[in-house]
């Protein structure tokens, strides 16, 4: 398998908002939604049904404590999770916090107009806003 | 809480697969992908981190077994797993199988052009042969 090495697309969209026990955790760079996407760091894993059931507990463990802590700091009207990959194949965890006023509500984020890269500021907030409900 | 009672949303748009130990599994009535539901038997739960971590633990068993039966069964090139719920709040969780050809690849499935209803002998063939794979 090699080391794992976080996919370049991946990483050319996030912004790194912290490395948890197995995931890195990133803030997708469209301001449109709070859209977090978690990346297990084990190399060459595509399907989570590929995963050891320890590692989909671990996982699953966080993501849904993320879940919780961006429900909470937004306010959301529904959490969307989701492990879609039909771009890149890495494995990776969306969470989004969906509101009825948001872009494409109650339609999918994905593959929807255009993405709006933030600021390095309001990244940099919502990080900081992010990690004081986590 | 009270008892669970399946949305009927839910119930009208998909056929009955099986009932497994912690979820309904279900096909949707949508012939475009090969796409089951699974519906934990749960009252009241809309979001996925307000379950417990035991119950997440067996949801999540199941909806491995799944999707890794779906692959085995339409030898697919990438498992989409999601749960959205911005239409029906019921928590429930998509598994679907996706190719290179199929309708809005590698778009999302959701909200996307109109359902194409499977005749009844071709619902029964697919959850026959599922089952050949589960």
């Amino acid at each position: 398998m090699g080391e794992f090495v976080l996919n370049p697309q991946l990483e050319a969209d996030t912004h790194l908002v912290s490395e948890l026990e197995s995931c890195s955790l990133r803030l997708l760079d469209d301001a449109r939604w709070p859209w977090l996407v978690l990346v297990p760091r084990i190399a060459g894993i595509e399907e989570w049904h590929d995963l050891s059931k320890g590692q989909r507990i671990m996982i699953d463990d966080e993501v849904a404590r993320v879940a919780c802590a961006l429900k909470t700091m937004t306010g959301c009207e529904k959490i969307n999770i989701a492990t879609i990959g039909n771009m890149v194949r890495q494995l990776h965890i969306h969470v989004i916090a969906r509101n009825q006023e948001d872009a494409n509500w109650p339609g999918p984020v994905w593959s929807y107009g255009e993405r709006e890269p933030y600021e390095q500021d309001d990244a940099d907030s919502f990080i900081t806003a992010f990690k004081r409900n986590f």
